[in-house]
C-alpha cells in the first residue's frame, strides 16, 4: 500500500524549518501572525518580515514576502542535519533532471533551491542564525504564542507517486489514509513526530496549509477568540475540532491573504522504525475524528499556488464529503 | 426595553435545580449521562435514576424518567430559600388562577407543581436529601465530570411577556438579545451567575436545552472526545465555540432522547443590583461570538416538548442565520 | 460545634467587594497587581490607584492608597443589597455599642463604615460606578487575568467568637476546621460559593490574606511566572498547591509591602440551607490538602495589622505544623 | 566549557527508551504506577510488569521487576536505529574494555548489555513488540496518563568526564549548569527534544530520576492530586514548580521504592546543529526557576543504586542551597 522507504537516504532532511509566503499587506499579514497566532517578529524591513514560534531558536520559521497580489507560496523550507548533505541533495537533484541551484538567502547558510517531481519549490539549508528562545519569557507572549513550525500540507494530483519520490528522501508515514487501494494522504515524517509533510490528493502542487503547535488545548481556543477581538473572526475556517489521523486538536485559520494556518497541540513521537504507520480507511480525503461537522467545501479545495509553477488535477476527481454536501444530504432524507 | 424586575419578590426563587426528562431506554440515557458528561448517580432503580454534577450536594439535579416514547420534559425544578416561600409561592400563582399544586417527589422536601403563564411546568421545593460532594474524588471521574447544573433555556412565543412575568419573580438579566425594539432573547438569574432561566423566542413552550458545567476549556473538548469514542458522535450538535452574551465556551450534545444538553465553561458572577445588563442587537436569534460558523437549523427549531402542554408559534416567524442558510448565500454570492 | 446562623439576618450582606490597603510605593504595588494578578486599572490619581478583575463590573475590588510606610489594611468592604440595609446595618452596630458612622467614599454611594467586636474596620455601601466587564478583551489580559475578588481571611483571637458575630449577620459555614471541641477555622460565605470571610485563630484582628479567582489550573502557574519573570519571585510564598477545605488549586503571593494575596480556581455553589457544612478536624491550623509541604511559619503567623486597631493573642496559642518545624521533625527520626 | 560532540557518531542511539527497576512488592508498584501516572500494562506475570505511556507504540518504557528488597535500578535502556548499529555498539564498548555482552530480553529484538566508563549498565536494543498507541482512548485513561519516557538523571562524581563519553556517542547538550570553570550538570539529548540522559554531580553512578510526559499543566496537578488520594501523598517530593534549565512545569514523586520519577509537560525541540547550549551559572546544583522553594536535601542526596555497581564520590563534595539550609539560613538573618 505504501511505497519503501529508503532508511539510508542519500542526504538527510532533518525536518520542515521555514516557509516563504508572498503577502499582499505586509503590515497587515504581520499584524494576524504577531497578534492572533502570537509569532515573534526576528527581524523586519519595508518588504519582508521574518518570524518564528516563541519556543524557536532560529532566525525565522515563517517569512512574509510583499508582493503586489500576495496569496502565493514561494518556497517550502527544510533542513539537512550537515552543510555536505547540501551537495548530496544538489547531485541527486541533478541526477534525476530536477531543477537545483545555489541561491544567496539572507539570515541563513548555504542554500539550495530544488524542485520535486511535481514542480513543489523547496529551499534546503544546513545553518541559520540564531536567536534566543522566547518560550520562556511569558511576559511578551501575544495571542496563542505558537511555539513552533510543524508540518506542510501539499496538494498532490497522485499522491502515491509523490510519496514514494519523499520516501525515497527518508520520509516516513506516521499514518495515511486510503480508499480501497488508493492513496489519498500520506502523513510523513522525518523529525520523529507524526509530521513533516503531509501529501494529499487534489490539484497541485498547491500549499494546502502549514502548521504551528500551541502547547495546552485552551490555546487552540486562544487562537479563535484573539482572531475573533481582532477583526479576524471570518478566518476560523474549520474547528475547532480533533483529528482522527494523529488524534490532535486543532483550528484552521485562514491570513489576509488566504493563505491557510493550522494551530494544533501536540503529536506523539515516532522515530522508531519497526512500528507499522496507522492505517484510516475513509471514502475521501476527510481527516475528521469520531465527532465534529464536515469541513467546508473551500477547506477541500482552496489552497495557496506556488509561484510559476503549473498544476495538474488528480485523474479520478475527489468528491470528498463537504459541509455542503453533508448538509444537502441530510435534508433530503 | 426590559419589563421592571421585583428586587422584593414575593417568594425567593433562589436557582434552578432539576430537571425531569422521560427517556425511551433508561440504560442507555444513563451510560450517555454518567460516561460522555459524567455525572453521579446517587440513586436510581428500573424506572427513574438520579443523577447530580460533581460539585453537587443535593440529590438530584437530573431525573432521567423511563417512558415508552421518551423525549419530553416533564419539569424544570427550581429551588426557593425556605419551606415557607412555597406556601407564598403557592398563593401567589392561585391568586394568578395559574396551576398550583402540592405533590409528594421522593428524596425532596415538600414539593409544589405550578406552571408560569405559558404553562412551563415547574416544581419547586426548598430541601433535598444530601450526599456528599464528589469534587475532590478525582478517582470517581468519568467523561466531562461536569459540576453542576447552571441553567435552562425556553422556547416561548412571547420573549418580552414571559419575562415580564419572571421579572415579577426577582428574576434579573446579565444580558438580553434584541431586534430592534423586540426583545428575542433574555438570559435571566436569580443565583448570582449570568444565568437561571434563558428565554428565546420560538414555538413553545418547549426546553431548549439545559446546561451544567465543567472547570476548564480543556473540559468541552473532553465532552467531545467521550461523546465521540462511546459512540455519540453524532450527538455533537454545535460547537465547540463561544458565545457572546456571557463570553463562556461551548458545546452542545444531544443526548439519546434527542434532549438537549449544553456544556459551558464558568460564568462571570452578576449580584449587584445597579449594573445594567448588557445588550445585544442581533438580526436574528444568534448567540454566536465573534467567530465560528452559525448553528444548524434543527438547534434553532428543535426542542423537547413539555408532556401535555399546547404549544404557540411566535406571531413574526423567527428566521435566523441558520448554517444551512448561510451556505446558500455564501454560495450564490 | 457551630454557633446558630440568622437565616433572616437584619440587613442584608451579599458579597466581599473591595479592600483598602497602604502602600508605601503606589508604582511599584500597581506593577505588581496589573503585571502579575492582572488587574484591570480602573481609575488612579499620585495617592489612590483604584483596580479591578477582568472580570467584575463594579469600579473597585482593590485599592490601594500611598502612605508612608505602607504594610496596613484599612478597611474590608462588603455589599448590602439595598440601599436601606445599610440603615439597617447603621442601627445594629449602634445599638451595640459598635463603630458605625456614615462617611464619604469616591465611586460608591452612601457608604458606612463600622467595626466588628473585635475591631475589624469594615466598610459597607450598596452601590458602585460602573464599567465595563473585561472577561472577552482576551487581548487586554496581563498576568494571570484574575477574574474577581472571592474573599478575605482574618485571624482573630478567638474564632468561635468572631464566627458567631457574623452568623448573626447571616454568614453560613460552608467548612469548619476544629480540633477537638475548639473552631480553629470558620470558611464563612454569603455570596453562594464558599467563601466571603475566611475567619482564622491567630493574634488578631489582622489580615492574613484576600483571594482573587483565576478561571483554569494553569493560572495558577501564570501567576507565579509572571511573579518570577518581573522580579517577584521571591514573593510566591506557599503553593502551587490544593487546599483540602475547598478543594481549590491555590498560591499566595506576597506583595511589595508584604500584603498576602491568593490565587486559585473556582469554588463550588453552596445556597441551599439543608446542606451540613464540611468539618476537618486537624491538630492545627493547617489547610492542606493530601499532598504537598507544610506552609512556613510565617505564612502562619505574618498578617497586615489594621490602622489603629489593637491586636489580642489567642488564649491557646497555636503551634502549627510549619514547614520549619516538620523539617526538625523529619531530621531527628 | 562543553567537551567537543561528535556529530557522526560511531552507532546511532536514538532515544532513552526503558528503564528497569527492581520493587518489593509488585502490586503496591503497579497500583502506583498505573493509578497516579497512568500508564497501561501492556503485560505482566507474576514477577514482571511492563507499562508504556498512553501515547507509546513500543511494549514498555518502564519495566518493574520484583526482587526481595526493590529500590535498585536494573537497567536504562536506550534505541538505535538498525540492527548494524547493535553491533558497531558491542565492538566499540569492546575497544575500549567496557563490557557488553548479548542477551536475551523477552519482547525486544537483539539485545546488548553494555557499561559507561563509571559503571552505569545500559541495555540496547533496536526494535520492540508493538502495541497500539493508546493516546485517544481517552475512556481508558486513569491518573495522569503520563505520555511517554522522556529522559533518565543520572548522578555522576564528575560530570564533565561522563558527558565527554557520551558526547562521543553524538549527545548533545541542550542547557548546562556550571559553576565558574566546573560543569555541574549536563542535559544531554539525541532525539530532537531537550533529554535523553541528565548527568548530575553525585555520588554515583546512581539513577536519580526518570521522567514522564503529560500533555497539559494541569496533569501535573492530577499527578498530584491522584497521589494524595490514592494514598500517595507522601510521594510528592518535590513540586510542582518550573524548571530554569528547559523550562518546563515539574513534580517529583517517589515511587513505593523509593525510585524517583518526574511528570513534566513538553520541551521544545532542538535537533539543529548550530545553535548553541543554554548556559546556566549556579553556586550549586539546583535547578529551580525564578519562583519556588529549594528543594529538599534529600531530593539532591538520594538516588536509586544500579545493582552490584560500585560508587563513588566526587572528589568536591556539593553543598547545594536545599530548603533545610535554605530555612536555617533565613532564621538567622
Amino acid at each position: 500500500m505504501l511505497p519503501p522507504v529508503n532508511l539510508r537516504p542519500p542526504f538527510n532532511i532533518t525536518r520542515s524549518s521555514h516557509i516563504r509566503l508572498t503577502v499582499a499587506d505586509l503590515a497587515e499579514s504581520r499584524n494576524f501572525y504577531t497578534n492572533v497566532l502570537g509569532l515573534v517578529v526576528t527581524e523586519e524591513d519595508g518588504s519582508v518580515c521574518y518570524l518564528r514560534g516563541v519556543q524557536e531558536a532560529c532566525h525565522h520559521s515563517l517569512v512574509l514576502e510583499q508582493a503586489r497580489d500576495g496569496g502565493t507560496c514561494r518556497r517550502l523550507g527544510f533542513r539537512v542535519l550537515f552543510d555536505d548533505d547540501l551537495d548530496a541533495a544538489y547531485d541527486y537533484f541533478r541526477e534525476r533532471d530536477l531543477p537545483a541551484e545555489w541561491v544567496e538567502a539572507p539570515h541563513q547558510g548555504r542554500t539550495l533551491h530544488v524542485s520535486d517531481p511535481i514542480g513543489t519549490p523547496l529551499e534546503l539549508c544546513s545553518t541559520m542564525e540564531t536567536r534566543p528562545r522566547m518560550h520562556i519569557q511569558f511576559e511578551t507572549f501575544k495571542g496563542a504564542h505558537a511555539q513552533r513550525l510543524d508540518h506542510y500540507q501539499v496538494l498532490a494530483p497522485d499522491t502515491y507517486q509523490l510519496c514514494a519520490f519523499y520516501s525515497a528522501l527518508g520520509f516516513r508515514n506516521s499514518e495515511y489514509l486510503t480508499h480501497g487501494d488508493t492513496l489519498l494522504g500520506a502523513f510523513m515524517y522525518r523529525k520523529g513526530t507524526c509530521l513533516d509533510l503531509a501529501i494529499v490528493t487534489g490539484e497541485g502542487p498547491r500549499m494546502h496549509h502549514f502548521a504551528y503547535t500551541v502547547s495546552e488545548s485552551r490555546d487552540i481556543f486562544t487562537a479563535c477568540d484573539f482572531a475573533g477581538n481582532l477583526g479576524y473572526g471570518d478566518s476560523v475556517e474549520r474547528g475547532p475540532g480533533r483529528h482522527g489521523p494523529g488524534g490532535m486538536l486543532f483550528v484552521y485559520l485562514r491570513d489576509p491573504d488566504g493563505h491557510r494556518v493550522e494551530v494544533f497541540n501536540s503529536h506523539y513521537q515516532t522515530i522508531d522504525i519497526e512500528i507499522e504507520p496507522v492505517r484510516w480507511d475513509a471514502a475521501s480525503l476527510s481527516t475528521n475524528a469520531r465527532w465534529g461537522l464536515p469541513a467546508l467545501e473551500k477547506w477541500y479545495f482552496e489552497a495557496s499556488p506556488f509561484d510559476d509553477v503549473v498544476q495538474k488535477a488528480p485523474e479520478t476527481p475527489q468528491n470528498p464529503m463537504t459541509l455542503e454536501r453533508f448538509l444537502l444530504e441530510q435534508r433530503s432524507n
